[in-house]
């Protein structure tokens, strides 16, 4: 992690967010003004045996391009508008799975309502690599990582758990979950879980100025893939679940005594707390009554100096 | 070019511009409505082994990998606001030679008075990649690549040739020339040079409805660097020139009987035709009094299907 954070830290420093920006680097997306306008903007890029494997249905892998970049706009409390496309396609890429890979851009694009826009075709002597830019508009106030409190329930969307079954490229952005939470009071930090539940749960205590939180296991919504393979093991299940990663949920927390308002697309699941935000540092889970520390595990990028 | 065409058909009725574009799929970059104001949108990748070779300073890369996009807005008369910028580290990459890379990016960003407002650092088992999307917004009309006829003078921004001998990671994009274009009359289509004189110009026609031209070859001007590497021949040079691309100088388009005002970054080169737009189809040549056909060479993209 230290590597990483140093090259973060590298990036706030030298890449300054300018005055009129509300978010700049280290939120899920920046929010920028744009002719007196705020624009939420955020890249993702998705690479051939990193973000899938060779052989995976490109259709599958066109809609992952574009759903990993609405899940950020989601989580910043944004509606997309606009996408552009660069694909760097590897020699051996056929016509039939190039077709295949613009379909799936286009289905995820049609279901985000919203539109491809422009983009660019490369070709590399190495894995295919597609990556996506999402162009947005806020919906209400950003939702940002940093807002947290201390007090604060902590809430997920959905359940989490079996992204490496093959649901990290079936996942449905959380679009107009973020708009609505945007548009409610008392709503305090927002991530999408890409990273794993403990890991983005800990990059956004850390953005806050350095909280900790307490999770209830009970209460951790597990998807039925996840449970399946752990032959309904609860405690195996979670374990696996909290540092996978790629379930693109909203975390988020909500202000102490706040309630969430009835209505809005939340199910029964994602209105219990999972947990709350605590001023210590650190982690912890509480498991049939036992609370011990846990580290905040889930997938580390390699960068330079790791 | 069969398979790189049919593609782009493909793009452009998969990914029909939205009603409110003013420019959709196929030019430089795209200018969409963004609450109502216009933004200009584009993305570039630059691959190792494809734009720059192992080895080559990344302070050098990163410069290129953000003018690169500047010139396609400069190409449309847009000026850049905001970057995002998504690394693909390949595990041997060093710390201090991404911080090459991060600087050249800075460079780049503060010559084109526009900030880098966030991005993504993922990893691949392949070629260091950086794929840079700039959002600008337009001075005045956009210029269009559609928008040549048949009369109109031919004009080129500065000299070319050159690139491969070290020019593409070294040129400046043409921000204030395209933005001052755009507030002029009688101006027509407009590109800027990445595949090569002659097939970008043969693009512009293309996309003008399937014009044709004629270039006077006594009067493209070429770059020092280029005519010494052909010892001072300037026929062999001006071969190399036309099709050799990443010269990023902007080609564009005159109407008849108008002429460029004084005043402005024009340079007193710039403001000689170098050729004219014909009605007939087809690119010719007229050098030392005698024309010739001569076919769109340029840098061709590998598709799949070609």
């Amino acid at each position: 992690m230290g590597a990483e954070r140093r090259l973060l830290r590298r990036l706030q420093q030298w890449f300054p967010a300018p005055a009129d920006a509300r978010v700049g680097n280290g939120d899920d997306a920046a929010v920028c003004k744009n002719r007196g306008r705020d624009s939420v903007l955020c890249v993702d890029p998705v690479v051939e045996g990193q973000h899938f494997d060779k052989g995976t249905d490109l259709r599958l892998v066109g809609r992952k391009a574009v759903n990993r970049n609405l899940s950020d706009l989601a989580a910043m409390g944004a509606a997309p508008d606009y996408l552009l496309v660069s694909l760097l396609l590897p020699p051996s890429l056929g016509e039939q799975e190039l077709d295949r890979l613009l379909l799936g851009l286009r289905d995820a694009a049609v279901r985000g309502k919203c539109h491809v826009v422009g983009g660019d075709v490369s070709s590399i002597r190495g894995p295919l690599v597609v990556t996506v830019t999402a162009i947005g508009h806020l919906v209400g106030q950003p939702l940002q990582r940093s807002a947290c409190r201390a007090g604060d329930g902590l809430f997920v969307t959905g359940p989490i758990g079996g992204s490496r079954l093959g649901r990290h490229l079936r996942f449905l952005p959380r679009l107009q979950e973020g708009g609505w939470l945007a548009a409610q009071r008392g709503i305090g930090g927002c991530i999408d879980i890409s990273d794993g539940l403990l890991l983005d749960l800990w990059t956004m205590l850390q953005a806050s100025g350095g909280l900790g939180a307490e999770l209830d296991a009970s209460r951790v919504p597990l998807h039925p893939t996840c449970l399946r393979r752990a032959r309904g093991n609860r405690a195996k299940a979670l374990q696996a679940a909290l540092g996978e990663g790629e379930d693109h949920e909203l975390l988020f927390t909500v202000r102490r005594g706040r309630n969430l308002p009835p209505g809005g697309p939340l199910g029964a699941r994602a209105r219990r707390p999972i947990g709350r935000v605590l001023a210590e540092p650190g982690l912890w889970l509480v498991e049939d009554g036992v609370r011990r520390a846990v580290a905040p595990r889930g997938h580390e990028h390699h960068v330079p100096g790791s």
